[in-house]
């Protein structure tokens, strides 16, 4: 198995194809580059809080008045050569956060969810021509945070003895389409943060944005070039493109003679075994000459 | 909202209901106490390489003759005072880790890995009256751990330049039945860890065994009693129950008296602005006494 797609092999050792090994996994995430959106700026969007005592403050007041306090954030993910990349605000050259926000009470949570969305990304301007409202593909449920008390620190699961948590953060998978404009508020930046970076990095990037690569870990993605081509992908993603993969390596060709079907000892064995049985069996070609 | 399900509800102060946050999520989990599950004692299994390095010297081997190596390990969870622990093994008072072992190059993933599974835990002699093989409920696929060289760091990634990884193991949610009799050899001791006791901790857990409570959080889950009946709930969880919290409530009872459907004028409120429209508001009732 390679992450080279089958369609893209060029090598004259062709990796040794393993039985399945997708089972219970969700459908493979399409990734487009980078380089397929398109970025704007729009006005500044100040923080609504002077400080982190006066938010805490004001998500007591909300839980006295409404109850706990509805959060929702996107992982939006595309990707820069072929390895997946998390869009991420950062702001006043300080900290980063997922696009999102609190709901609302009367929110509805994806409708709502969507419009939060709208206001800290959707294009503003000449930009937004032909931008509809709210469109935004959301996806599964990645991950929640519970606050237990109005402070800073928040878990991934609902800590013992607590009956009533303050807050709850949901994480939603966000898959972009293939291209797409985004604006992004003047007093913020828009990056984008490859996986590798945020593994292990609870120092730079805390507890919430460091574990997105564990929350990803189990989709299997598919990367595609600016021209639609599907160049790389997870190495267990996709059988059928395997299948694929063994009809299409390159062979020995025959240029001039009689034995237009040579076949290989080996090649003939193994096809012999797949007659007898379905299970596949990893084909040994020793050496191969390649037809690229 | 709250973690004590509708039906236990004692509280003369119910939480404020919020609007419904439960969109996009897998089926709510339903944990069993640990004390629903039976522990035997089977034969000891001894580990199949004397070291690291000639476990890793066994996987250069696989790999050369099979391909990437595919791994399958379960996460098995129950509850204890209603918090979520996870079964893992612990071998020669060392390391940890999950049931669950590599598959034989032609196995079919599922079943090679239930068959990895009874090696492991399921009972033998006595205990394995009425046991059947095979009898484990294997759900989706958390995460996938891929491990580049055949050496000992794994990532939750396929990291850049890596095009053939030596290894995937991927972890699977394993719902428990109600009961269950597992067995364990006697080299090794099965452990329920709390969830709590995991998070942030890979100093004792390793980067693996520390992210699980990572992978679970995007489940609701609801904890049962010896007895069968939910009393807990993640606060999200079920948004019918919640309507139903809210029918349940402790009501002042008229014990004599005309008045017997005697309202607060909150309550009166709240059922005008239900009719209006199907945005469910928080309910403010400033004072109720309860009838428990």
């Amino acid at each position: 198995m390679s992450t080279v797609a089958p369609t893209s092999l060029q090598s004259e050792q062709p990796p040794i194809i393993t039985a399945p090994f997708s089972a219970n996994q969700p459908a493979t995430i399409r990734l487009y580059p980078l380089s397929n959106y398109t970025f704007g700026v729009k006005e500044t969007q100040p923080e609504e809080d002077p400080s982190v005592l006066a938010r805490l403050q004001r998500l007591e007041e909300h839980y006295e008045k409404h109850g706990m306090r509805r959060t929702c954030e996107g992982v939006l993910i595309c990707h820069e050569h072929n390895h997946p990349h998390v869009l991420m605000l950062q702001i006043a050259n300080a900290f980063f956060k997922l696009p999102g926000d609190y709901l609302r009470p009367d929110d509805e949570e994806i409708s709502g969810f969507k419009a939060r969305l709208d206001e800290r990304l959707a294009p503003v301007g000449s930009l937004a021509d032909g931008n509809k409202e709210g469109d935004w593909q959301i996806g599964d449920c990645l991950a929640q945070w519970w606050r237990p008390n109005a402070e800073t620190f928040m878990y991934p699961f609902v800590p013992a003895h607590i009956t009533r948590p303050k807050e709850c953060k949901k994480l939603y998978m966000i898959q972009l389409p293939e291209t797409k404009v985004l604006s992004v508020p003047k007093n913020m930046k828009l990056l984008a943060v490859p996986l590798f970076e945020l593994y292990d990095n609870t120092q730079r990037y805390g507890p919430q944005l460091s574990a997105i690569p564990h929350l990803l870990s189990r989709y299997n993605f598919e990367f595609v070039d600016e021209n639609g081509k599907v160049v790389a992908q997870t190495p267990n993603c996709d059988y059928e493109g395997r299948e694929q993969q063994r009809a299409m390596r390159p062979k020995v060709k025959v240029l001039a003679g009689e034995d237009v079907e040579m076949k290989t000892e080996g090649e003939n064995s193994a096809e012999i075994k797949q007659e007898g049985d379905l299970t596949v069996e990893a084909l040994n070609i020793e050496k191969q000459n390649g037809t690229h």
